[in-house]
Formats: structure tokens, C-alpha cells, sequence
């Protein structure tokens, strides 16, 4: 695509950072991608990305069309349980992710992206990266801190559980799953997830 | 296709009716194609093809080239359960799912019926009633029975863990789940199931 034509300013430069930023995370996935390369394919000075996105994470999500920034989802979410002890993190993870997802502006990206991971080697390896960094890292980061180790293990298990949820009742329809109440999931899925994040996993 | 030409004998006529089978399954779903209606497109009778194939489940596994029969496995995993107390059923599915996945003659077909129906919504019909009527059913027959309204809901949500763990381990190659043992996973994620069979989920 052209950087001349119609687009001027802030935002011609805006969609030009975009574009480029679409190209390099499918040519190279999302850690192969540098803000260097993209500057350099926006023609653009690397700073003005930081400028405009601050992280590699943020300037994804906008690429990709996410509407939330996942790692600040789940820090929103430790500090909501910490002010609220009687709320498990898991559940509180089950109520977040239900909540955004109820939001079509949010499950459409979410599903699309999902959908084309399916399919596509290079997509599967850019979100397998995404996820890696931006959910399981974070996700880690809380989970039982007596055996370090298996931080990534419990974070990869939640992932299962959470994409499982996501996979069931929006992309495959499945019954009581696909029409249960909100709550009703939060209170079944959540305490498998505490189990994950802290139980005995041996 | 032609139903002359160089088939003949029975294993023309099995391939005729697996033909006509995959066009009325994605025409009409699971549930909507029916024997009488593969047979007339295959040009046969309705008792041929359950001569051949017995039940619309064993037809469904043959034309998609699914090399078990899922409620065959799930019976025999309960007998199995019920011989040796001391496995409990969460357990012994998940270890079965992982055996059958880590054979390559299983996991291909299973992943791409789960990929189309990631991508196509007449494929996402069909697998949705495939899973209902095939692999819910008899889960549910074994789930809490002190409140049988509730067994769909908890087959469902086994559902979700077991193909999110497919599509974390298998697709999506997500880390530490990709490259744990089988033990491990058998371990991790069995009293989960086991929640989701018995627990209390409110």
C-alpha cells in the first residue's frame, strides 16, 4: 500500500505505522518484530512509534484491532482482588474474560485472530508468541510463588481452560455452555482456575 | 462424483455411500442427514448401509476418516474406571484423550474437523451436534447423577477443558503445555474434569 495518497498528518502516519506493523508481525511473528523495522517500513523515525504506542504489546493490539490491552486487563484485575479478598483470582479471571468478550467491538478481533491461528502457521506463531508474553508472563507472575518453576506450566493451563471457554461457546455454539448465564460460568470455571493458579498440580 | 467408473464390489459401494455421506453430513448436519437420505445418494438401500456402518455415529467416523468411535471410547474408559477404583474418571479421560491425541493417525483427522470448524459455519453445525449427541450424551450419563438436570451443563464444560487442551497443545503449540509429559497433564488436569463430573459448581 501506498504512504502517499489521501492519508495526511497524524493519522496518514498513524495508518502508515499500522500497516507496516501488520506486514512484520506476520513476516516475523510478534517477537521477531522490531519497532526499528516498522518505523524503518512506515518510513517513519522509530521514536515516533514509541511516541504514539509506547510498547511493542500496545502497537499490536492496535494492529490487530484489540480494543483492550491484555496485560493491563489482568494487572486491572490482581488490584480489584486485592482491594476484594472474598473474590478469587480465578473467579475474578473468569468475570474479566466473559466481560470483555461479551462486548462484540471485543470478541470479533478476539475470535478472528483465534480463527486464523487455526489455519495459518504464521498466525498461529504470532499469537502463540502474543500470548506468551503478554498473558502467560503476567499470568505467571501471580501464580503459586512457593515453586517458581512451574509458573509458566500453571499459566499454560489457564490458557487451556480460558481458550477452551472461548472456543466452546463462540466458536463452536456447544450447548449449555454456549447459553449459560455469566455467573453460572464464573462460579463453575472459576475454582478450576484457582486450582491452577495455586493447588497441587502433582 | 460418479458412482460408475472403476469402483466395484463392496468397496465401491463403501465409498459411494462415504461420499454421499460427507455431502448430506455438510449439507444437513449430523443430526438433520439421515441414513435413508445417504443411501438414496449413494444409490443404495438404507439396510446396506447399516449392514455396513450400523449406527450414524460408526458412518460419521468412517466418512471423516476418525479412527475410533468417541462413545466406544468414553464406555470403555468407564468400565476401565470401574474396575480399578483408585483412577478416578477425570483422570482416566484425560490420559485417554492424550493417548488417542498422541497418535498421529487420530490427532490429524480430530484437528482438522476442529480447524474447519473453526472457519466454516455448515462444519461448525455439524461438529457442534456430533459433540452434543456422541460425546456429551454419554458424559452426562456419568456426571453427578444427584441432580440430573445438570448434566448437560458439566459435559459441556468438560467440553471446554478437553479442547482447549487440544488447541493449546496441538494448534497452537503453547509452551510449557506443548511440551509437558503426559503424566504431567494426566496429573494436573484430571481432578479438574473430576470437578466438573461431581463437584459442587455453584
Amino acid at each position: 500500500m501506498s504512504r502517499a495518497g489521501r492519508r495526511s498528518g497524524d493519522s496518514g502516519t498513524r495508518a502508515a505505522i499500522l500497516d507496516s506493523a501488520r506486514r512484520q508481525f506476520a513476516e516475523h511473528g510478534y517477537d521477531g518484530a522490531t519497532i526499528r523495522a516498522i518505523a524503518s517500513g512506515a518510513g517513519v523515525d522509530p521514536a515516533l512509534v514509541h511516541h504514539f504506542y509506547g510498547t511493542k504489546e500496545r502497537l499490536f493490539a492496535a494492529a490487530m484491532q484489540l480494543p483492550v490491552i491484555p496485560s493491563e486487563v489482568i494487572s486491572a484485575a490482581l488490584a480489584d482482588t486485592s482491594r476484594r479478598p472474598e473474590v478469587t483470582l480465578g473467579t475474578h479471571m473468569v468475570a474479566s474474560a466473559l466481560a470483555l468478550w461479551e462486548s462484540e467491538e471485543v470478541r470479533g478481533p478476539f475470535l478472528g485472530l483465534l480463527r486464523s491461528a487455526m489455519t495459518s502457521e504464521q498466525a498461529t506463531a504470532m499469537l502463540r508468541e502474543f500470548i506468551t508474553e503478554a498473558i502467560l508472563a503476567p499470568v505467571a507472575a501471580v501464580t503459586n510463588d512457593t515453586d517458581p518453576g512451574s509458573a509458566p506450566f500453571r499459566a499454560s493451563l489457564i490458557a487451556s481452560q480460558v481458550l477452551g471457554l472461548a472456543l466452546t461457546r463462540y466458536l463452536l455454539g456447544l450447548g449449555p455452555i454456549a447459553s449459560a448465564g455469566r455467573d453460572e460460568l464464573v462460579a463453575a470455571i472459576g475454582p478450576n482456575i484457582d486450582r491452577y493458579l495455586t493447588g497441587d498440580l502433582n
